[in-house]
């Protein structure tokens, strides 16, 4: 199936709230279920088993400072990453084709 | 094949350079190939036939006024689209539901 831009935000939304709806505020993320939305994305595994890594994670996105993550907060993560693997990727391309 | 954020992070990369790389720099979207990529969208659909509506996300897009969307200004759209779309979404959900 190629990619679809459509479907890449509706992921975000879909993927965000299958782990929101677990406990607490089902709108918002606690640090259990941002460690649990990681661990079960390939992506992120390296990441997820590392407690002060979900910790830090959840600073950086705790924005208000409510101990959760709302999907605001959420997409922050989201863009940030995403354009360092842009940038990541880039980089490894022009050094290997230009 | 379940929503994964990783999936959707690759898929926005991908859809970014599926277009950018038919005119011009091969890095950035000219406004050509941002109506393109919209129009082949199937959620943009509505957006991309009215060419000063093209015309308005480019300039919304365009932050360093160089005539064309890099992936960092592309990714702003999504983010933006993004919530847009949740808080669409949830607004709908609650009031039907709360």
């Amino acid at each position: 199936m190629s990619a679809s831009l459509t479907q890449a935000m509706a992921d975000l939304i879909v993927v965000f709230y299958k782990y929101s709806g677990n406990e607490g505020d089902k709108y918002t993320l606690t640090k259990w279920e941002l460690k649990n939305l990681l661990q079960n994305d390939k992506g992120f595994l390296f990441a997820a088993h590392d407690t002060s890594v979900v910790e830090g994670i959840m600073r950086e996105l705790d924005d208000n400072k409510d101990g959760v993550v709302d999907f605001k907060e959420f997409v922050v993560l989201v863009t940030a990453v995403t354009i360092a693997a842009n940038d990541f990727f880039l980089d490894w391309y022009k050094s290997n084709n230009e």
